[in-house]
């Protein structure tokens, strides 16, 4: 299936379902190649990408209609979030005619975390320890044989914390089993905690034209929420190879058509286990605008256009992010920003969210160094201030 | 005068007075601190800037009226060409509340051709040997002080050689004097040709907090209009530290806050000679984009928002780009791009416009590599099959 018209052209629109942050910087790459950006909002409130294009929709992720209606205004579609189901997808695609990259056929594979497990597991690619969970026997041999705590997750829709659960005995599961769903129409499982001294992230790009992977990063976590990445993460460089390989491997295996990311857990053995997989920009590629030739956001949108992919060298020996998380509970406004603008190798992006939370992700600062450390420590310190 | 509210919110919105290229690029930059971006057209077709932001108007450059409602929307308005006069500026300015970067002074220096000469003179900096025509006398003394052919030019709204013409004789200066307005109301200069061996170009970002100058560049130009620009220009150490020296001067001179750029002549002899000014974004600087820490564009926008100004330090040691011109009259698509696509330091840029025409600035190619010829001569190679 191929995009509609000739896709360097303003007459060309790539249509976004989701409108956050994701959505936004990629749609800044689009407007490089002089096409056009329509988004599909599920939300009634204004959207980062909402301000940056004249063609925005709002509808439900659940409405096959609404998604008909907005699909037909564009020549591809591509997606920056997993809530929107693949059936969902694949009677838009069939329905409007227009393509969606990833597929919903690859979408498939990965959207449902029973599924993704299995599929990667299939492919050859080592992932963490886990098991469906239909009783309260099954919770408690699970216990039994990978140990307490462990984390109960929803086969569908987690997100950053959200729809997981960590349980640290038998009542814990069970409460924690119903909290998720697991009485009413969800899939649970149960994924064992891995003794781990990193987790990494690579990310792909793909389409007909070949592949593009990306440097092995190292993601700094807290409480879990992603608050910094460090690329190339400090690793061997045997694993940073096969971190590579196994990432390359993931995106074959689903016959991906996009951005993927796929995030591992190193072990105390230097074994690396999947741990989850996104079909979009991540996070963790936040640090390939400035550190990398070609961003993955530039990917996305090369990738789902079918275009020739470009290089994913790093600019630089160091790169770190910081994540920009929201401090304050008000109008989103930036203050003490001035140190990281006057950073010679530092670049700020802030999102244009209307409203800041506690915790949500608001905007990112980039540093470009030499010794890694250093270079993370510094990007801390002309952000530490920031107040957002 | 200071911008109406914090900067760095999504409560914020600059205004951009013309809708092309210029503006588009400095609105994506802008939309990198998440911040809005308004945009004001004189033009009923849509154009670059109409398709990155869902806030545009249309209304005459010569209306105070047009421009003070476009203004009393956006918390600070900047330029992105030269049509509108400073007059109007400073009454739009004062009648909104809505400062204007660069301000209306700084403008009316360099607006009209006659005061602008005078202006940088008076600062030291030496110009193309001029003089201000009156009468049919004046031609002839011009022709035989400084040798014939010689440029006549209207004193204001001169543009990628309109409002300019070579004259070979007096006939010829009679014509053009009365063709470019000299019987109405329009001032028209002569302006001797210069024997220059190379036409360079210098970019300067500058506000409250500092300046910052890019490196000189070379601007490779064919029948007045630019097709490529090669930084760092390849002149002496001395004559590129002259010409940054004199940038800055020149900025100075105005009070210039925003981006600028200055166009010389560089003689056999060695000597600098300013040509031309621009109180905007310029061509001759898409290369920073990728060529330098801080693009033109970014530090356009740092600069009238008050910000402090990022480096403008070059990522390579030799840095082409070439400019993709229309090749045909039709709806634009960008046909045989893949090439220029696949080259791994290669970055392409288009604007989005809906109709090429022949010469039409439609985009632009920039290639980073070690040596300059070797790294110019790639660039046309990749990009000389476009089609546009």
């Amino acid at each position: 299936m191929h995009p509609k018209k000739n896709v360097l052209s303003a007459n060309f629109k790539l249509g976004f379902l989701g409108a956050g942050q994701l959505a936004r910087m990629s749609g800044l790459q689009a407007f490089r190649y002089g096409i056009q950006v329509g988004v599909f909002s599920d939300r009634k409130e204004n959207e980062p990408v909402q301000f940056i294009t004249p063609f925005s929709q709002t509808g439900s992720f659940d409405s096959v209609e609404d998604l008909i209606t907005f699909a037909e205004t564009c020549d591809v579609l591509t997606l920056e979030n997993e809530f929107i189901g693949s059936e969902i997808l694949k009677e838009v695609q069939e329905k409007s005619g227009t393509p969606i990259f990833p597929s919903p056929d690859s979408f498939a594979l990965i959207e449902n975390k029973l599924i993704e497990k299995k599929t990667f597991e299939s492919a050859g690619i080592a992932v963490t320890p886990y098991a469906l969970m239909e009783t309260e026997d099954d919770l408690e041999a699970f216990g039994e044989a990978h140990g307490w705590p462990f984390m109960l997750k929803s086969s569908k829709g987690g997100y950053d914390g959200y729809g997981n659960e960590t349980v640290e005995n038998i009542n814990e599961a069970v409460m924690a089993y119903d909290n998720l769903g697991g009485n009413s129409d969800q899939d649970i499982i149960a994924e064992a905690f891995v003794d781990f001294t990193k987790e990494l992230a690579v990310q792909v790009a793909r389409n007909e034209t070949g592949h593009v992977v990306y440097p092995c990063c190292e993601t700094v976590q807290k409480n879990h929420i992603c608050v910094g990445v460090q690329s190339p993460a400090s690793i061997d460089a045997s694993v940073q190879d096969e971190a590579q390989q196994l990432a390359v491997k993931a995106a074959e295996a689903i016959d991906g058509k996009g951005i993927f990311a796929f995030e591992f857990f190193l072990t105390k053995d230097n074994e690396l286990l999947l741990n989850e997989s996104a079909p979009r920009p991540h996070n963790s590629g936040h640090y390939t605008i400035e550190g990398c030739i070609t961003s993955q956001f530039e990917n996305h949108v090369r990738a789902v256009m079918g275009l020739p992919l470009g290089s994913s060298e790093l600019c630089s020996t160091a790169i770190a992010m910081i994540n920009l998380l929201g401090t304050d509970e008000r109008n989103a406004q930036i203050d003490n920003a001035m140190e990281s603008l006057r950073s010679t190798d530092g670049h700020l992006h802030i999102y244009g969210k209307l409203d800041s939370r506690k915790g949500r992700k608001m905007g990112h600062f980039t540093l470009l160094g030499e010794n890694m450390a250093e270079t993370y420590e510094r990007a801390q310190q002309l952000t530490q201030e920031i107040r957002i």
